[in-house]
């Protein structure tokens, strides 16, 4: 549980949910986020950066575009920012992995400092978790402090969403609720 | 060398350069990759996979892209696939990664028992060695076969071309030659 | 199946199990391999590796060990290598680790050019996963050539296995007989 | 630098080093981090773990050994933990790794919360920088804080100790000592 001393806090927390199909199961994952979230926590989920072109560096000498520009401010001011993400081929899906590039270039780089969460779900019985170990090491370079548990991976998700897409069993939501917790508190150790 | 009894067999090698700037470090490297490479390896550039949009799977029930199929099919004919790349964020680039997740869609999938070379050039002294790993992870899924030796990272890349853009180092230029050397070798093992 | 015009063929494979543990799933995983395997191929056990001590790069001034020689002799002159091994702390177990280390010391040094299979058993959901990619990193600067597929990490290893040790689902008897089939085929192609 | 707020508080770190050979550059490496720490840090090396034999499981049915309880008491007591170690074939040497292995056994287990320092020389350009990430995963296993930079990686050891096995460059001097204050840093903001 957040500490009740720390109950006047309010938690300002971004997101990115990493695919874009409409019924994937990390939506439904994100979705069951938002239901258990505490109630001093707002999550925002980041969008448009799947539409933002192949970073070519070259690029950057017209400056960043707006929309870059406005979603790493909006990073920059939140508390945290949570991933929820499929992997594709082992590794981070290619579009989020450009968002996060395009964003790493806005100066004061906007994850800096960042404390982030991570989960995902994926059909297969491993749960995304080739993609967080990848992610976890792109944040080693942005300087943001990944929250170790319980580390949420969704495996067989077929199985372990409802038809109203909520998570069937205790040990998912649990784990989710927990990681949101762990996630404000990381939170409060990182700010200055 | 390659053995001169496979004398008569010619290499259709294609490459993918993860870096769109027009000034880039893996663009003069990948120079020099076709300036080095055997008589008998052509080397040819897939282009236009950084326009392609961010992988949404919903995509995929108006079928593949065109584009996406006709580069899977040249990759599918090929003898070797090549990836020339930068680092970003201590992982692939993801307009690449992208590239990538859009053709490991069609099917049959391009890159199964495909053998594969990869080197980077960075301006840091790791010269791309995060990246690397991850993309061989990547291909543990694909079912390709990377080429173990030489690993050609180009640490220091701004010292290590000259203003033709010419490797300086022979240490480098014999690493690349031996690249396509094993890469050649290895296609031969995986021919069936 | 292993192609019958190769049938006159035999295999001789050796294996490292990495937990020392006398009713370890790992062991039950070997049992069921040992069981499984076709009859064109032996499957030794390589043991001892787990008393040899620390390696201190200044004891090889002594010259390497009789046993760590001998190991690397037998290796050398296999067909290919089979790793099963829990994952401790999210990698290789330490003492497995450091039977490699002294291993790879051996002039020349025996995994070079050597297939190699891996899997895995764990009773949590992820079955050695992370262990896995750890061990294919290390294979890359070691030159062997693991087989990509299947990937056996068997998670849930509590339910997995009946009384007498045997896997009880068809589908991970089904890619222990994969996994020794593509070692199989893997050594065709390496083999000079 | 440390802030003079925290003036009055003393940091208390254990050191791991990796390597046992005696004229190893990660030991000239751990003599430079002595003597470049801040007068209100003491570090003490953790030694004895290279004599523990390889793990067996079964083993802990005896009890813990004596020498395991007292590091993993003495790591639980420190304010920070620091690994100054080498890179064998790609990853963490096996000996360090079994060292940690019988640690995390301890109840309760010692890395739990600990903040965490790691650095590496090696001869080669790259650094121990692969020893450093598969580590950076083990620590997501054992709940430990790595700090995120500067990632301390002395390439080419062999041109950067001068006779008396000082660092002879300002940057890794300046590194070293940037390591150690953020390292406190962090232990402030893991304190309870």
């Amino acid at each position: 549980m957040i500490d009740p001393t720390r109950g006047a806090r309010h938690y300002d927390v971004v997101a990115f949910v990493g695919s874009l199909r409409s019924g994937s199961y990390n939506r439904m994952l994100f979705n069951n986020v938002r239901r258990l979230s505490p109630a001093n926590m707002a999550i925002s989920e980041l969008t448009g950066w799947d539409e933002w072109q192949t970073l070519d560096v070259d690029l950057l000498n017209d400056g960043i575009p707006d929309a870059v520009t406005a979603m790493a401010q909006r990073i920059a001011e939140s508390d945290a920012v949570l991933f929820v993400s499929p992997e594709y081929n082992y590794s981070i899906p290619g579009g989020l992995k450009n968002g996060i590039d395009w964003l790493s270039r806005v100066s004061p780089q906007p994850f800096t400092g960042k404390v982030v969460g991570i989960m995902g779900a994926s059909t297969g019985a491993i749960g995304t978790a080739r993609m967080q170990y990848h992610l976890r090491q792109v944040l080693v370079f942005l300087d943001g402090h990944p929250v170790n548990k319980p580390e949420v991976m969704v495996g067989r998700a077929a199985k372990e969403f409802d038809g109203e897409g909520h998570l069937v069993s205790e040990f998912y939501r649990t784990q989710v609720t927990e990681l949101l917790e762990n996630l404000a508190r990381q939170a409060d150790r990182f700010k200055d």
